[in-house]
């Protein structure tokens, strides 16, 4: 789904805070890191990395969730490569299936290839497949948006959605990112780590975090994952143009491991946040009980 | 969703049907066309192509649908890149973000950042979006497979699903491609096309459309889509273990122009070709027609 005048969009995290790769074709550093790249920074071998594959990957992300097409010069600019190199990497990927030119406006779009790659990542995760009947059964009692999350270094990463069918609310389209600790979801996913885990991902997160969750440290965080952990469910918000309202749940596989949390995500217009913990939370850890059932049988 | 023992999944079709690109990387052709491979080759212009950018899409295409995970050598077989060609390429996607190893098994998986690029594609599609209450009604009508379908060269490619709530049904993940022409949504869609069009889609089409058509030729081809052109639906069917019934109707713009198809994906256990015709087309053409309604407005 996509923004359209009657969908709110949730900003997904900067490209440059996701884990991208802003210096990998230029220097021989990657920075994992935006708050701490110190300790983070992952050196890169010369001798085995191919930069000509970064480039190419550049061209790729330049496409992003608000940025349909492109021209050549856009491209150029954006990624910094300059005119004859980004000419020879769109020609590559055009030739290759990956980019498509409009004959008349000149722009290039991401071709339909690509959704192959994410094709082979949701065809194989059989937790979302057990999950699935109870999302759609939650999506049927609310009519809210429901989605699969799953966390990725110190992001979630929207992997499946079923839209909302209320004419406004919130738009949460597959690859959606978000700082993990500060989301719902990636609180209850969290919160079954171990310590020296979530010390890593606070080290890697997104400067809005403590903000967000008004812890000042890791062990502040521990201690709001504890009380989620406790609770069995998480309810965040944020404030836009409307607020939005968010409740999650983790599923847990046969070993007991956290391996993905549903989400059910809402405007404040509807849901204050009591109503929501009154009357969303239940159903929304009901679900994940579900499928954890169903996953675990 | 994915394979499960519960789900049926539909076979996509081969890997090097799918307009890939089978020798890309190693000579000056890319054979567009399987079945009349002539004038659809594509010559490629080796000032410009990057071989380096190919040979590492060719190791990120080497996960599929049916391979979740592969150790080193077997990229390296199955890309016939070699083992140490193989290995900068995997180290540079792996440093890039868009591998994953896992430790244990040292075993290689597509990353959860694949995902950014089909966010790109979904979230700009507002023929997607005034599309979705109308399939999401219809899902809830029916509780079968309820999916959005486009056209890209001679394929057709599952944009977005709702999956059933049945425990048996058709399993169609995201990305996943069938040849156009035997595909319902494909002929609804190209039903509206020049018969030059047509003419070019049945020369790049799969090997296996004359069989599952049983049009001789694009002439035929053509009196098939005139007559779902006129129908205002279409109805295909597949033999697997159980048989499968796929009902389409086309969503058009303002313009007039056909953008996508709203798909229906149930088994013939539930709906033989009669029953579905009865029962399952009018819903279907009226959730298309209710989505013509919303983009147009």
């Amino acid at each position: 789904m996509s923004d359209s005048a009657k969908m709110l969009t949730l900003r997904p995290i900067d490209r440059k805070h996701q884990g991208a790769m802003p210096d990998a074709t230029t220097n021989a550093s990657l920075a994992l890191s935006p708050k701490h790249p110190g300790p983070a920074v992952v050196e890169i071998d010369e001798r085995l990395f191919v930069a000509s594959v970064g480039k190419a990957m550049k061209v790729l992300e330049t496409f992003d969730k608000t940025t349909a097409s492109l021209s050549l010069s856009d491209i150029a600019i954006r990624t910094g490569l300059g005119r004859s190199a980004s000419q020879r990497f769109i020609y590559t990927l055009e030739r290759l299936g990956y980019l498509d030119r409009d004959e008349q406006t000149k722009r290039y779009t991401l071709a339909k290839k690509v959704f192959r790659f994410a094709q082979s990542v949701v065809s194989s995760n059989t937790a979302l497949d057990a999950a699935y009947p109870a999302m759609r059964e939650l999506a049927e009692q609310t009519r809210e948006t429901i989605s699969w999350v799953e966390v990725d270094r110190a992001d979630i990463v929207i992997i499946a959605t079923i839209a909302s069918t209320h004419i406004s609310s919130i738009n949460l389209p597959i690859g959606t990112r978000f700082p993990a600790l500060s989301s719902s979801s990636g609180q209850v996913l969290l919160g079954h780590s171990a310590p020296a885990h979530i010390e890593k991902v606070w080290n890697a997160s997104h400067e809005s975090v403590p903000m967000r969750t008004q812890a000042k440290n890791a062990a502040e965080m521990m201690r709001i994952l504890e009380a989620v952990k406790a609770e069995g469910f998480a309810v965040t918000e944020k404030n836009m143009e409307q607020g939005s309202i968010s409740v999650s749940a983790a599923v847990h596989d046969r070993a007991g491991r956290a391996v993905g949390a549903i989400n059910l995500s809402t405007l404040t217009t509807r849901f204050e946040r009591p109503a929501a913990i009154r009357d969303l939370a239940p159903l929304v850890a009901a679900a994940a009980a579900r499928a954890t059932e169903t996953l675990s049988a």
